[in-house]
């Protein structure tokens, strides 16, 4: 049976990816040694980093002037991060989207109870479960603000930012982690990107900085692990990295530029395999999506349901027994979640949509 | 050419190990799915770090008042997060008998600018480079502080502390992050332990914490990340986790039960493996080791020196061609260093110690 993993994250990796970690598990370019065992001083690793951080450069096409990190801890590390690093002594805004755009501010609410500085709720639209990208006016926005932060794509939801809102000149922090890679962005418009690795970049364990330089903080922070400069400073070397998830996202990066052409194409790919679940969602009066506005709908994942809760259940569970798995939506939003990341094949969107034209024949 | 990986961390791991994950790199017990890839809420990945806590519970017989935690950031991360969540208003004690230690103290008196609590050097070896373990006189120790924290391996200089100190009743936290499972520790004997995953666990981007129940933190700490009752009462899965690595740390603790039988028999090894090499440099008169006394010599890391530092150079170089590894010792002792960690197989060193006669015959 073949199965389709339409986890939200960790989610699927590309094939050749995975055969070539395979391939080279236990000898890696004739080293004798696996990447699992390297050291991170090696000069087989240096070159692993260096060309992980220089393929993602051109990828995203990311000027000179941003650093760009590997570290640990996932997005949600960054959430204290980025305050820590960038917000002392001034206002922070925050954007909330989704349920991770809420937990950022939340941590960051927290940290304000140690270091000064002011996190302010921009908009949100958790009184809807999220169902839209809230808006707000920009002259509310004091422009001598530290940075506003948004997330691009919110996964449990199934909503993206693909235009950036005006932010009355206040810098924008984006937490990309479940849409980086899968739509284009111009990295100028930010001064800081962030990303857990698991959705479209490689195994969870690894989180992905870009930064500006002018933003890296002048003073020391309270701990080495949470200050940008010396992380930057030190190639994300200032401690042993986790290297054979930085290795993975190599290949991933190698293969989004090499097997498909780079993140407009990728973009393009997510677009037409997206498309293909919603224009049929929309034809449906079986299928709904909680999302409310089409501009808003992620390319990564796409959330429905079905006419009620036990119809729901019954799809997961019959989903599942066919090889479709993790299509079990949030709790927070219920029903189904296809999560269609870069790596996910689109013979598996087509594999779905007849399941899914069967399911509402015998159930409608 | 046989390669043997002499490097002080990542280091490598065991054959059966790398051929097993090998294996199921692409297809994980015929989930149909990569462990690269897989839902940290799966059913396959609950199983895998259940399993890993268990096996290692088993292996440190580790009470059940402890908790234990699979986190991210290294042992360097944990330099914050133990006092901030164990010293707060409190004194904490540091014994410094390597460069490690020195950075756990110089990380917690970066927090202490912050956070309120008083950071105290008991003793330090570093005006002799760190070549034997500090000594100090307990009564020193105010009974009322949070704990003293040691380093029970020194990767670095090559010393360890097999018989922990009188520390007039206050708990200990250990670094013990190159020799744990080298070396048998009675966990009763800590508060808390943690220890960086890429010596004696598995691949790098995993850390071991594992801390007695009753030193959790009452308060929320400034970071749900950085707070260990919220990732203890997560199960490690307060954010997306390190899957990968704790799963290859997870095969790691099934060899150390299964195929070698346990940490006592472990040890036992690790002592055999690693006195060939101190009985050889001891009656040579061309090698010396920089470590003072006989009872602080590491299994683990075993420096040594040539006569001059030009022949350092030259063993070097004359090792790395014959494919002994990765054996240059650290540039604050110099030398060479032979990491002789669980994995580390007995073969390699019969061949360093050929090696080691051949050229001591060309150049003494």
């Amino acid at each position: 049976m073949t199965i389709y993993n339409f986890s939200a994250g960790p989610a699927t990796l590309p094939k050749p990816v995975l055969e070539q970690a395979q391939n080279e598990l236990r000898n890696y370019q004739g080293s004798g040694m696996s990447v699992l065992e390297m050291s991170h001083r090696s000069p087989e690793f240096d070159k692993i980093i260096k060309d992980a951080e220089k393929t993602l450069r051109e990828l995203m096409d990311i000027p000179d002037n941003y650093k760009v990190m590997f570290l640990q801890g996932g997005a949600s590390l960054q959430f204290t991060m980025v305050p820590l690093n960038l917000a002392q002594g001034k206002k922070a805004y925050y954007l909330v989207g989704g349920s991770w755009g809420k937990k950022a501010y939340t941590e960051a609410l927290k940290l304000a109870k140690t270091i000064p500085f002011e996190p302010i709720l921009l908009a949100s639209s958790e009184d809807t479960v999220y169902d839209h990208i809230p808006t707000f006016d920009p002259a509310t926005i004091d422009p001598e603000a530290a940075y506003v932060h948004l997330t691009t794509n919110n996964t449990i939801e199934g909503t993206a930012i693909y235009e950036l809102p005006d932010t009355n000149g206040v810098p924008i922090v984006a937490d990309m982690s479940s849409n980086i890679l899968a739509a284009r962005y111009n990295v100028e418009d930010f001064a800081l990107i962030y990303a857990g690795a698991q959705k479209n970049i490689g195994p969870a364990g690894v989180t992905v900085v870009i930064v500006r330089e002018d933003f890296l903080n002048d003073q020391p922070m309270l701990s080495s692990m949470l200050d940008y400069r010396i992380q930057a400073e030190a190639g994300s070397l200032y401690n042993t990295p986790p290297a054979y998830n930085i290795y993975i996202s190599k290949l991933v990066f190698d293969w989004v530029k090499n097997e498909i052409g780079g993140v407009d194409k990728m973009a393009a790919i997510e677009r037409e395999k997206s498309a293909l679940l919603y224009d049929f969602i929309e034809q449906s009066d079986f299928y709904t999506s909680p999302v409310k506005f089409a501009k808003d709908r992620s390319v990564c994942n796409i959330p429905f349901v079905t006419p009620s809760k036990d119809l729901d259940a019954q799809f997961v569970k019959e989903a599942d027994a066919l090889g479709f798995k993790n299509i079990k939506g949030h709790r927070s939003v219920g029903g189904m979640r296809a999560s269609l990341y870069n790596a996910f094949p689109r013979q598996g969107v087509l594999d779905l949509l007849e399941f899914m034209k069967k399911f509402e024949e015998e159930h409608k």
